[in-house]
């Protein structure tokens, strides 16, 4: 479990009494390739119907900022960031893209989701 | 419950006896965020079958004129104005679908929907 | 009931024996707003089934003209207009989309449909 | 019936064992209004699957231009053509969807479709 | 010279000692054909360098309506328009584009320019 | 020198002090290619600067319509047509553009100009 | 039976194993007109899947040169072209969609698909 | 001149010994109709040539949020904000065009200009 | 000197007081790669300004499809066509752009131009 | 079986208790044909859900690179990757579409998908 999901804050969600979506896109996101010690950088995409708790915008960008200097794989971090989220919202349903930008001209999308039993 | 829906007027439906669907697209919303005192930018797309009464659109943008000001999340405001706008026309059925502007380099979109029982 | 459906000529269908589907798309649909006095302008699209009866262009054209200096609801001179058609018709199924420019930053559509039982 | 269906000529289904689909893009019809005398511009696309015959593309081109100082309706064109090549080819089925040209501000398309029962 | 223009309310040019650019894009105008008597629309591009005055834009849109149902020529339109601002708003330079929608299948488009001696 | 042109109406410029275009786009012109019998259709923009005539929009049709069952090449129609309307306006200036369909494959387009001395 | 057959050459599926896709587009393709003798240009789409074989593509294109001089219907010749490749392939399943060059304004396309059982 | 321009805060120009351009754009700049009372909305885009300074982009920001609750027409805004950035940048070369969304059915766009003698 | 040429059929310039362009585009043009044996395909582009005579379209196209099964290299067809109609034409002026299809992954463009001295 | 697949390294699926989708999209592969020895050119996309190791994209990138000289087939290296990788990965499922460039004016795209039983 991840020590990063500290800086993750929530506020009630104002209407759990009704479905609803919420999408956020962050395309600011960054890490270091664990192999090769380089920047990389990826569009992240969430979608999520709370249940309790929504996620605070300026906490989600300062939680993703921590990852600017770890080294870690996209599948990786991506399950991570979902895991987290998880752990904080315990949302209804939750998915995360995440679309990285070309590394020796390859383009890596991971696709992660999570639905509430 | 929320003192602006007093602002809302209505006009009768010239056709309760058949469903037929309204959209009306409102590109020009903007509220203030509660944490940071900035401004936030959005556009609403209201969808709705009518019941017994209409929204008179002068009376919309009006309403929708009180949040210029006002400080609130954008779930909050979101579910909001779904609450406002049911209470006031009873409608068979009404989604509301809010695109927020970039913030801190993160975009969000809200969707709610209200269904009669 | 519209006294300006007398305008409305028709012509007998030419294949009443088969189904087949007429789209009309009026662009240049004008009449005014009755709270403000200032002119709203629309794209109209009818598209329908023929029964018995077709309606003849010119004078779905001068039927429309009528409302060029009419004072009312967008709701209500789409319905207003599909009731007209209906009654001169008696189609299978004909549906209308209204699409009115914007006012103040606002874009309204409204669709209609009827169904012959 | 139409005596312009004369015009059309066949050729043997080169593969009636099997059903496959033809599609042919008429993009110069013109006839004439039958109420104005004003020439009317569209663009005719046909769709069949043949039973026993294929029509000859020139022999079409020839039949089309008959049409060329003909008055007649939209809807009625669009049938009587519909019902030409039904006649002359049996097909298993056809459609065809006639755009016109805008006349007094107005675009209409009409769609009619065969089938072999 | 024409009435109409006595509609047309100016502002002192807020900075006349720099030469710039204002364009306004009227999309709503609609006049009536002195010949058939049937409506005219077009879209009128207003493009000027104000020398002492700017015209307000509420003004021009209640001077344009006055044209709803006045029959005039588009090549007559066109200039009148332009001799109105021109004599209204003494510019340093102004041009207008009228870009009317087609009309038995033609398509006009009248472009007048004033220029300061 | 073609009698055609005596269908060709003109009225007075309203504003010959002052120099101005004109364009007008007519996508609906057919004629009959003289070696073969087949029809021809193109697209013709004429532009032009008055000088103290205008050409009538309807007059401009009916005389385009004349070309509908006459047998000439495309370079000399073009030629012809732009005679006849230098012949009725005395522009200042006038172009025309004819762009043809394709015919075997082979698209045409003439372009011709006429500048007063 | 054709004998341009005799040019395509195969080679063994690489993976029969397993069901995939190939895709083959081919936008050179040339053959005559039977009635006027004039060329025909199009562009012909196969989509298979194999069983034991699969085409080498420098024959296909020798296979499909043969037919430059060749006198042959639309319809004839991609039913033609089908049953060539599946004589020779057995494919498990194989689509042909030709699309050929507007002649006297008309624009066909030819799809056939067989299947095996 | 205008008191709001003490908000603005600049940085060295990092090459002052080049000419190079910097384009910013700020889509969320909204005021208030002096006539109405209200709110308008508005797209600048700066382009500039620095010369010894540079703008910092969250002053630039907060700078255009004090118009949020200012009465002021168009041409009055744009000019104004060009001379303060002149007034604290004193640049080679800037330009200002400020595109309103429309109001009544008309656009505007104002378009301002400043060069270094 | 090309015998090809005597296939090229001209008709006299309805109009040759006035220089007046011409523009001829031929997509469908196909030779052989004198070294492969291969066919090469190319669009033509013919533009020019006539003297005394214009070229028939349908010899022109006969005269094209004589290079059907011809071996000649990009450069020397281009250039012999051009001399065959500058020959039979005698044009003021003459362009001819070849753009060939991709070869090996390359594209080829060879552009010729005569211009009566 | 390829020896190639020596180069492809992996690492432990970070989530293996859930169902995800990686995309990698590398377009830079370059073969060589075994008919020819031309070089060929294309575009792999693959997309897998992992089961319990992912692959390291640098190692995926070499592997990639040892066709560069490598003589096959189109069909035989889309199969011969997707075969060492799942012969490397064993992933709940995995799909590589290879689309390359054209050869003699003909393109080919190859789909291949593994489904773990």
């Amino acid at each position: 479990m991840s020590s990063f999901r500290e800086t993750l804050e929530t506020f009630p969600n104002p209407q759990s009494g009704r479905d609803y979506q919420i999408e956020i896109v962050c395309p600011e996101f960054t890490s270091v390739c664990p192999k090769t010690g380089q920047p990389d950088f990826g569009v992240l995409t969430f979608t999520y119907t709370p249940e309790e708790k929504c996620v605070e915008l300026k906490s989600l960008k300062l939680y993703l900022q921590q990852y600017r200097n770890e080294g870690i794989f996209y599948e990786a971090v991506t399950n991570r960031i979902l895991d987290d989220l998880v752990g904080v919202l315990a949302p209804r349903w939750l998915q995360l893209a995440a679309r990285f930008t070309p590394r020796g001209g390859i383009t890596t999308t991971v696709t992660v989701e999570h639905r509430a039993e």
